[in-house]
């Protein structure tokens, strides 16, 4: 094969061709590379690119670049946060994720754009579908990068819905692991009770392999039910969504319809509270995590991360009370999810807006970072004006595995990439 | 008032004299380290004291000195967390409770003795009630600086029995905050979902004093009932308890019975599950913390910490389970405390062990650790060889500020000081 056409890749047949001798170590390094040379211009998917390391030859990922959003620690590449406050910052060490793929054999391919701390205020990342829309955030690099090429793989977080939307507004998957399934270590804090650590890709099954080497170890998932039980849903926030959200899962319904029992389900008017009690926490848990920068470098934060740290600090008092309503709606979310093996529901509310100046409301996700699920979203649907709009299927909290094997079966069902 | 007699002052009582002016603004301090020097070579409650400085005239706690565990960053004082990986560590800041510390005027007096990151191993920290016993751990220092007079006040932390068991074993007041309610930046993580601070006093008016400055700000308590309602309950831990712990509870029970609507409640069998929950819960999140340090400083942890590390990398798998576990009965415990104004039951399992090898048994600790509600350890009992054996109040989660209320009003009842 040509190394012009390895940027099209997945990381998953990379891995292959690589094994087979059909494609050079780093071929496909070299291969991105030349498309980030040539594209990035354009979108600003990267902040900045790593020097280029010899490939490793042994690991799950060995010969496979890796973009890591901003937000994320790398040992001896800089690492900004999204914020001029650590303009010029180097960690010392690597994140906790990043370890477990140099470990596995990646190369860290460079770091990609995130919003300011991980919060609402945008740079200038472009979605590669249409450079006038926001690719979504607050992986807005990690998204586009993937989407255009770039890289198959990318890392991002959520605490909102920071993977799931972005990955909707772009055309690629997306997953966002089971609050507490992932090691947040060297992951700048937004709200610490929600961070998770996420990843976007271009075939189902790159999902499923970065699963098994950023999850904990040696879970074995429960096999596949032979005829998936999957709840449709209807939701409290469906009247803010796009026909074209709802449309995306018509047609998943009904390609799936055949192979899996298909459910509608509406969620209790109860889930509409959730989005507001999700504005009760990750606020506290911010003004904590920013205090600092707030106080001695408050000229360097966007005036809308500094209403963030005082709303934050106005609802301290109602911090404790917030919490423990979340506990109940986890249990509430534990019992209502029991009897399927996802709800499947739309990624974001529509399609990309137009404009840079916001990366788009959260709704399809507020909700679900409260709650704490494993999330992913599948490009299903095209919108108007020939935009991506996702399908999310959610599982059971802590069951990311079992999710991720639904989603490579429903890939296959829907027609989209596999591997 | 001759200063010699200030170190025995509570801090509300030395704040009245200092405002009277009957005593000098800096006589509280001074006290503090002539009986720190005095006392400190046999007892071992500091690990280094703070530069004299002038103290504030103004805030709260003006005038008023202020012991620091060393698992808490103090800026330009150096803090190691009680482990060799950070000798002659000086963080450039201060955590959160400090900086609400110095805000309202108070002095820190010096860092106390912590075990190895707030885990189980021990320093040499003495009982000053029988310096061959334990002063419980892990706020070793704390305790004991409180108990023997050399601060009035002094910080701690707890994630498993911190705090309650070393009050209990000292003979002093203890109090642990509800999970959230306390910022814990700048507190070197152990658990990071159980991590609280605490703080102790030799009288029930200092609790509720410096509850007004760590924990958030503006939260108005609801009044105290005419007859408080209380819990006096028995758990499945009761089998390992002294007689010295129940007679406490029961010296309790009989002083307030006049005062406070008084019902025996036992606790359901499920509780008993929650020791070995919290087993599941923080070494995960212990083996995240300390990774690095295991990684790259094996050889400076003790072989607790290291195999504690190695635990949670085994319990990962179960981690999500165990997280939705904890909320569930977070959700019970709610419903049980409802009718109750608190709790109230053993802080200990009897009297300070002898030998300084460990810091003693948490389990009156561990299983409201995990459950996250606000407790305060009482000096009720005195049991065999003269050792103090505490009793302990537990409130419903976030109503920290009535649980003290209750506090102060049950240690007048019970002939305890007050202020």
């Amino acid at each position: 094969m040509r190394s012009g056409d390895a940027a099209g890749l997945s990381a998953t047949r990379a891995r292959r061709v690589i094994a087979a001798g059909e494609l050079a170590q780093d071929a496909l390094s070299r291969a991105c590379r030349s498309r980030i040379a040539e594209r990035d211009g354009t979108i600003g998917a990267f902040a900045r690119l790593a020097p280029e390391d010899p490939p490793a030859k042994l690991g799950a990922l060995a010969g496979v670049p890796v973009a890591v959003k901003d937000i994320v620690d790398t040992a001896g590449l800089g690492t900004e946060y999204g914020s001029a406050v650590f303009a010029g910052h180097v960690p010392d060490r690597d994140a906790d994720c990043v370890r477990r793929l140099r470990e596995a054999g990646a190369t860290i391919l460079g770091k990609t754009v995130t919003t300011e701390f991980a919060h609402v205020t945008p740079k200038a990342t472009r979605n590669p579908r249409d450079p006038a829309r926001t690719p979504g955030g607050s992986s807005s690099g990690s998204a586009a990068a993937v989407a255009d090429f770039m890289a198959p793989l990318a890392i991002g977080t959520q605490t909102g819905g920071s993977v799931i939307r972005p990955a909707s507004f772009c055309g690629v998957f997306g997953f966002k692991s089971s609050i507490g399934r992932t090691d947040t270590t060297g992951v700048h804090e937004l709200a610490r009770s929600l961070d998770t650590v996420g990843w976007f890709a271009r075939a189902a099954s790159d999902l499923r392999l970065l699963c098994s080497v950023l999850l904990d170890h040696g879970r074995v998932p429960a096999p596949l039910r032979a005829r998936p039980r999957l709840a449709f849903v209807t939701t409290p926030y469906d009247s803010r969504a796009e026909a074209s959200a709802k449309a995306a899962c018509a047609l998943a319904r009904l390609a799936l319809s055949a192979a899996a029992d298909v459910v509608p389900v509406a969620l209790p008017a109860s889930y509409g509270a959730l989005e507001a009690l999700h504005r009760r926490i990750v606020p506290v848990e911010a003004s904590r995590a920013f205090r600092r920068y707030y106080d001695e470098h408050g000229d360097k934060l966007s005036p809308a991360l500094r209403e963030f740290v005082e709303l934050g600090r106005a609802c301290e008092k109602d911090y404790a009370a917030a919490l423990a309503e979340a506990e109940a709606a986890r249990r509430a979310f534990d019992a209502d999810i029991e009897r399927f093996d996802a709800f499947v529901l739309p990624a974001a509310l529509g399609k990309a807006p137009v404009g840079l100046e916001t990366t788009g409301d959260a709704a399809y996700s507020l909700f679900l970072s409260l709650l704490g699920p494993p999330c992913a979203s599948l490009p299903v649907g095209e919108g108007p004006a020939g935009m991506p709009v996702g399908v999310q299927f959610v599982g059971a909290r802590g069951r990311d595995e079992e999710l991720l094997d639904l989603v490579v079966w429903a890939a296959e069902r829907l027609g989209l990439p596999v591997d």
